[in-house]
Order: C-alpha cells, then sequence, then structure tokens
C-alpha cells in the first residue's frame, strides 16, 4: 500500500464517550469478574449472556433520568424495517430471554451475566457511552426470600473483593412501603402517576440535597445553585411530613424502624403488605447471620427506576477518600437493583416474578483502586533476547523456544534497531532481564544474562549514597546449554525478593 | 405493572443472526479464552480492547466478500453528523489505536484481544451476526521474524487447547510471490488490479472447487451446480498455466517447494524478496524445532483479504469428522492472518509495518467439541435445601447459608411449589444431593439427606435387572450439626466416583 500523503491522512481517534482498555486495567477486571461469578456460582447462579442487539420495542422506555421515549439508546432500523437496538442494561434482555425460553428453565431460575452496555447519552466526566454491567436475577420466586439472597450475595461479594465489613453496607426498602404511603395522602390512582414519579425522584436525591432540598422538591420547588428552577411536587405541608417522616424512619434498630414504618402506612393495604415483606427479610438476614453491619432497612432507598415493584436495594461503600483535590468524599452507591415483577409479563399472559441486581463494574473498580484492593494478576515482563547479529536470528529464536518451552515468558526482538534500543525496549517491556550473545560469547559457547531488576536496585543504591551492600551480580556468563536453568533462578530470586518485600 | 392484554403483548424474540448463549457454552468458551491468552502471554503478547463503536471512515473498506462501500456493517450518525460503526473485525480498531497512542507504546507492539464482532449481513446456518474473534498482533516488525512468531504461536495455540500435533497445520504463503507471478504474466500495475482480485479469489476457492474449478475461473469462468455462473479472470492459457504451477509449487520437501517458487518469480523483484522471506520463516521454524507437521509452507493459501502485503496464514484443521448424516468432512480453517504493513499508516506519515492472526472462536469451538476436547470448567449443580414448612424459612436459610460458608454451592429452594415439584427442581439443577426437614427430623433435631447421584445409579441397576451391589446408602438422617460435614463427605465420594470412571 502506498504512503497515505497528508490530505488523505485519517486522524486516528474515537467517537465521544468511548474508550480503549489496556493491559492493567483489563487483567484486574478479569480477576474482579471472576471473583464476582465464584460468589454468584457459589449461590446456585447459572450463566447466561444474551446479545448486543434487541428488538426495539423488547427493550421498552425504562432507561433512568430520560423522559423522551428511546432517547439514549442506539438504534438503527434493520433490512425488513424493524427497529432494533443496543442493550442498555442487562434487565430488560434478561426478561425477553426469561419469556422466550420459559417452559423449559428451572424455575425459579437464577442467573448472572457481565457484559458492555450501551448509552447514547452526552458523554462526561466518569460517563461512557459503553460500559459493563454484571447482573444476577432471580425469576420465577414471588417470595421476598429470593431478594434477600439477592442483598446477602451481594454482601458476599463485596467482602469477596476485599471490601472490609463497615466500608459498605446493603441498603433496603420496599417500594409498596413508598406507595402505602403515598395513598395515605391521596396521591394513588393512575391519575397520580406524574405526581408519584416527582415524588421519586426527589427522595432519591436525598443524599445531594439533603433533607432541606427535598422538602423542597416536596413542596413547591427549589432553585439550585445555578440558577436552574426544579418544579415541585407541590404537597401541602401535611403530606410532605408524612413523607419525609417515611425517609427518616430509619432510625434505632431495625425493629423500631420497622414499627415507625408500620405506623405509616397503618391501615393502607400495599404498606403493610411492604412492611411484611422487609420484616420477612430481616428475619431471614437474622437467621443467616446477616446483621446491620451488612444489610441494613434503609426507608431512605428508592431506586429512581419506574419498573420496580417491591423491595429495592442499593449496595453503598462507605468509607472516605480525598479526591485529587483533597475534599473527602464517599464513594456511594456501586449497585442497585430490586424486584420488577413486571417485566417478563409484558410478553406473557400471566405475570412473572422477578427481581436483581446491577454492578456498576467500572465504579467498583475505581472503587478497590482507591483501596489498594485491585488485585491483577499481573504478568510479568517477558525475558528479551536481544538480536546482536542479524544472521544469527535462528539461534536467537532457538533460545526463545527453549524458553517458552519452560514456559518462560519471553521474546526475540522483532525489531530493526541496535542495542542500545533493544535495551530500551526490554526496559519499557519490564523484562526481568535480558539475553546476550554477541560474537566474544558465541566463540566461547556462552550467553550472557543481565539481571535488570538487580541492575536497577544496585544503580539506585549507588544513587542512594547507601552503602553497597551484598548482593548476587547483575550480570552472568554462562555455558549456552544452562541457560534455561539460569534463567529460572534469576527469576525465582526476584519472586523470593519481592516476597521479602511484601513481607515487611 | 397490570397484567398485559393479549393483543399489547410483545413477542419475545431477537432479531435474526442474534443468539443467547448459555452455561455450558459460556464455561466453554471461558477455559478455551484463557488457554489462548495463556500461550500469547508466555509469548510476550500484552491483552488490549478497543470499544465495539469506531469512525466508519476509520474502519476503512476491508470487508471479506463485499464489493459494495460499507456493506456488511451496523452504522448509524451521531448526533454531530458523524458516521460511526460497529467493528466488524478487531484489525482495523488495532491500527487505529496503534497510530493513535504510536509514540508512548513499545515498538515493536504485541497485543492480544478477544471480543465480538459485527456483520450487518444476511444470517444463515453457522452465519451469526454478531459473533467473536481472538486476535494477536506485531506492529512495527518489519522483519518476518514476527510473523514466523505468530506461525509457530497458533501452532502452540492449537495444541494448548488439546489438538493433536497431526490433527492441524498451519500453512503459509506470501502475496510478494503471488504477485510476483501476476507480474510475469503482465497484470502488474493499477489498472489490472481488479482482474488480480479475481484471480486471488479464484485460488481462494481450490479447496472447494478443486483444480479444474479454479481453472475455468481464470479462464472464461465457471457454471456451477445450482446454474450461477461466474466470470472468470479471462487469462490466457498460458498465463493460467503459471498460476496454477504457483498453486501447485508445494510438493516434496518445503526446500524444494521454495527453489520451485523461485524459478517462478526470477528475476522479478517482489516475488524473489518474497521467497526470500518465506526462506528466512522456514529457517527460524527450523531452528526453534517446527517442522511442515506444524508449520508448512503452501502456496496455495492467498486468503481473500486485499490487505495483505507479505506473508499470510492460515490454519487449517486436518482430522476428518462425520456430520449428522454421516458425510466425511474436515473442519478446515479456524485461524487466518497475514502481513498488513499498509493499514497503520492510513493514519500516518510513515508506514508501519503490521502483522497478525485472528481466530474464528465459534468455529473453533466447534472443532473442539467434535474432537471431545471442549473442557468446561463444569460447575456441579448446587445442594437443594427444600422447604417443608414456610414459616420455618428461617432455619433452612441458616442452613444455606452455613453450606455456602464452607464454600459449597448451594440454595434454599424459594418458589412457591410443593414437594414434589421441589424435588423436580433439584433434578433439573442436577444437585448432589437435597436437605430435608420436616416436622419428624425437627423434632429429632435431625436432618435428611437425599443422595440423588447415588439414588439414581440405584434405581438404574434395579431397572437393568443388575444384582445390587454394596453401596452407600441414598439417604441418610444426621444431626443438624452434622450437616456441612456430611455434605461435604457425600460430595467427597462423589469426586472419587468421577475420578474412577475417568480412569476406567
Amino acid at each position: 500500500m502506498a504512503k497515505t500523503d497528508k490530505a488523505n491522512r485519517l486522524k486516528p481517534q474515537l467517537p465521544r464517550g468511548f474508550v480503549d482498555r489496556e493491559a492493567p486495567d483489563l487483567r484486574a477486571t478479569a480477576v474482579m469478574l471472576e471473583r464476582i461469578a465464584q460468589v454468584y456460582e457459589l449461590y446456585g447462579f447459572e450463566p447466561v449472556e444474551t446479545p448486543a442487539f434487541e428488538f426495539t420495542e423488547a427493550l421498552g422506555k425504562f432507561l433512568p433520568d430520560q423522559d423522551r421515549p428511546n432517547a439514549g439508546v442506539f438504534s438503527l432500523q434493520d433490512d425488513d424495517e424493524a427497529w432494533i437496538s443496543l442493550r442498555y442494561d442487562l434487565t430488560a434482555p434478561l426478561a425477553r430471554f426469561v419469556a422466550q425460553n420459559y417452559d423449559r428453565l428451572p424455575k425459579p431460575y437464577r442467573s448472572f451475566r457481565s457484559g458492555y452496555v450501551f448509552r447514547n447519552e452526552k458523554p462526561g466526566p466518569g460517563r461512557f457511552r459503553q460500559f459493563m454491567q454484571f447482573d444476577a436475577d432471580t425469576v420465577g420466586a414471588a417470595s421476598v426470600g429470593a431478594d434477600a439472597e439477592i442483598c446477602m450475595m451481594t454482601a458476599d461479594t463485596l467482602e469477596r473483593l476485599g471490601i472490609a465489613r463497615g466500608d459498605y453496607v446493603v441498603r433496603i426498602n420496599n417500594r409498596k412501603v413508598l406507595d402505602g404511603v403515598l395513598a395515605r395522602i391521596g396521591l394513588d390512582g393512575e391519575e397520580h402517576e406524574a405526581t408519584r414519579l416527582t415524588v421519586l425522584r426527589a427522595i432519591d436525591k436525598l443524599d445531594r440535597l439533603g433533607i432541606d432540598g427535598v422538602e423542597a422538591l416536596l413542596g413547591k420547588g427549589r432553585l439550585d445553585e445555578s440558577g436552574d428552577y426544579t418544579k415541585g411536587a407541590g404537597l401541602e405541608a401535611e403530606a410532605i411530613s408524612r413523607v419525609l417522616a417515611f425517609v427518616s424512619a430509619g432510625q434505632g434498630s431495625q425493629a423500631e424502624t420497622l414499627d415507625r414504618l408500620g405506623e405509616l402506612v397503618a391501615g393502607i393495604e400495599a404498606g403493610e403488605q411492604g412492611v411484611a415483606e422487609l420484616r420477612e427479610m430481616l428475619s431471614l438476614f437474622e437467621a443467616a447471620g446477616y446483621g446491620p453491619d451488612r444489610v441494613l432497612i434503609d426507608p431512605s432507598v428508592v431506586r429512581g427506576l419506574e419498573y420496580y415493584t417491591g423491595p429495592v436495594f442499593e449496595a453503598e461503600l462507605t468509607f472516605e477518600t480525598e479526591d485529587e483535590d483533597g475534599q473527602v468524599a464517599r464513594f456511594g452507591s456501586v449497585a442497585g437493583g430490586g424486584r420488577y415483577d413486571g417485566l417478563v409479563g409484558r410478553f406473557r399472559a400471566e405475570n412473572v416474578p422477578a427481581t436483581g441486581i446491577s454492578i456498576g463494574v467500572s465504579r467498583l473498580m475505581a472503587a478497590l483502586d482507591a483501596l489498594g484492593k485491585l488485585d491483577s494478576a499481573e504478568a510479568a515482563g517477558p525475558v528479551v533476547v536481544l538480536v546482536m547479529d542479524r544472521e544469527r536470528i535462528g539461534a536467537y529464536q532457538a533460545m526463545v523456544a527453549d524458553l517458552r518451552k519452560a514456559g518462560i515468558r519471553s521474546e526475540m526482538y522483532i525489531g530493526s534497531s541496535g542495542m542500545k534500543a533493544q535495551m530500551k525496549y526490554a526496559d519499557r517491556r519490564n523484562a526481568p532481564c535480558v539475553i546476550i550473545q554477541g560474537s566474544d560469547e558465541l566463540e566461547a559457547g556462552e550467553v550472557q544474562i543481565k539481571d535488570l531488576i538487580e541492575g536497577k536496585r544496585l544503580s539506585e543504591e549507588i544513587d542512594d549514597n547507601r552503602t553497597w551492600r551484598e548482593s548476587r551480580p547483575a550480570q552472568i556468563q554462562i555455558p549456552t546449554g544452562d541457560l534455561v536453568g539460569a534463567v529460572r533462578d534469576i527469576l525465582a530470586a526476584h519472586a523470593a525478593d519481592a516476597e521479602a518485600e511484601r513481607g515487611r
């Protein structure tokens, strides 16, 4: 292919909101996904995966914070005119999958999956148009035993990932209790659907705006710092105080919280049922030994999505970190979910109960990174065999083949640069050592091994003006036949040093 | 959410060419991808991943068998009017990635990635619109040492996956030799580009059509069985015989093949260079101990893609299997690639040499399945704790929590059905045993464990009218406190039985 002239040259770039991912990120993600899957398998969940595309109508209109129908979705028209869309979450596709395979699946059906989802939204810092979720769902179980199990499994997952007990909490509420409170203040019935959604979203902002902000949003409205005015739900003072009493009912023991909620919805069937469900979940947590330090009933959790019909839950990281400006911040929510009994029923004659949780993988990774708990099955750099004489690359190739046969990660340098650039390359690749066979070594039937890690340490010690310590030589010359054994010894010495370093 | 009435009910289905994937498939894929990555890591390659979308113009027009520009690609217009497309392979995105990050990457840059690619084509049996590829590429190395390494790595990969030496071969050719042959018959120069592509595609069909079919396609054309006529390249008899001599030059020793190719292109610079490159690759294979049973120079390999500029290679499975109709068939190609020195240069002032290979993951999986080599880290079914008395689910939950704490995959039944349906559920889940505590057992402070695997074997032996053998009881009753230990013993006995079964 001819050289491209400047005018025709393409700019190498990605569309906004999409990113490339490199080795440390990918390796850490793989370790993390594997650990989550281990916990889910332990709980009896089975992997299942749906494709990137679904019929647009199958996805429904359940995007958070989207008022326009199908805004936020990547859609295109298939050649038979049908609209198809890239999935924007993993829940709607699962509902389609279960409906499609209902008769042959075991019921209740526990499943999990991780994968990319796509949002055609304006990207921003930390907001991408392609990102990964990790979901677990139980379909076909009406009992809140299924919800309780998912909450405990989430707690176990966070601990499996290295987050200490006390540094996270899974908060739990029930939409039916909120519905009960809303019925109590006359907001039941279809004609109040819009107002109910406004109330829901106001409560959802408690974290950010505090109780005064929510109060304003439940009443006339609120002017925020940027000068934007958000119209409120327009509730009366009495109604507002009932909603606020609900939101702040989570004080004292869990039993006290439940009693307080029971009073708030007394006489309203849905509300009483919601409190009974929370009570049942609490008894399961207690039976299994999961205290309020792990799973906690908290009436301020509502979750923005319309489709939830019962228990809702949110896993929150409670430890504090400093951001780059030294501001103390909490990571907040890393997973959320709840019961969505209507979603599978969109495809079927009967309703099918379902509940599930979704982990935001990137968000959780950022948190683990901040905690220093982001383990990566970091591959050591490869041993690099330098090419000293291009005529003899067969001999170098034979060395590298021997090393690989012995399971040692290694490369022959295959560029066209000289010795200095080759050493620089080995350095960039974090090579533990390089193998050199120039004409002198060849004549002696030997190879030279330079230990780059030991060499670096020696030179740092000189820089530091410390006393020279007893140490291994950073460079040895050995018979060619001893190459594999000698490299293995060097790698073992590095591993022992690293072990000792960790032990300190 | 209200029950959906029939008229509004959605049909649960996927767009054509997309599929769901379930546990056995996903588990086997995970094992396979992990093994491939292990070999690539051993060779010093690093993981890197690009997103699903690219700017359409960055992808170029390099789809195989597509004459219409951008046909076969899922594209849509972004809100700033720019066209973006889902990647149709992993090569074009890598070229963009390397061009974008050129200065900070080590060079040569060895990398690998697996991921879904998308083709907006008519789906058919075994042809999907979303499928997985696993690629490895070396960018920045002009030497065919890079190509040779990728060929050897591919051989190692197939063996790592359980394909025996002799059941596969990596075939290698060089486009420059073909270019030399074409120059020899007057087909060099831009004005013959279309004819050259026709010749290329004719040779590519050797496997399917045999030498006579290719001869017809090089000449006037060919009428196939369905009655379709394919217009030929229109070459003269003398030119055809030269092309056929090239295609069938791969006989005798590899050195003889190279000599024959040398004669065919004598005096044509590109051709002679191509033969010299093959000769260098051969010497590297020999130095590393890779004989023609693993990597073989074969002039009939051309690869359909236009962008290849030097060595091309194809990994073929050579063992035969019977298909469902008892027809003997070969699996054929499972991976292919070659040198594409111009692809990165589309984005840069200078050309950047590059070479790589792509494994068709699903195709290779089908082959491994046929060989019985498709290992799956199959999770055993979960132990199921039955719910005999809904009032006591706290106690059942405590049992399951204990089992999980001990690392035993287990579930409490969370559906609403009775004893019989629960046993059927346990059966469908391949439960090794179920835990039962009804009122009688509760009173005695005990639990019952039914060993479903042992129970099944006993009942089969009765069915077979064989004599009863000494065996473990399929049902035991033990103190509740001994549950975890007893379950552990049963699982260990199953594992020992399975081990003995394999040993037979």
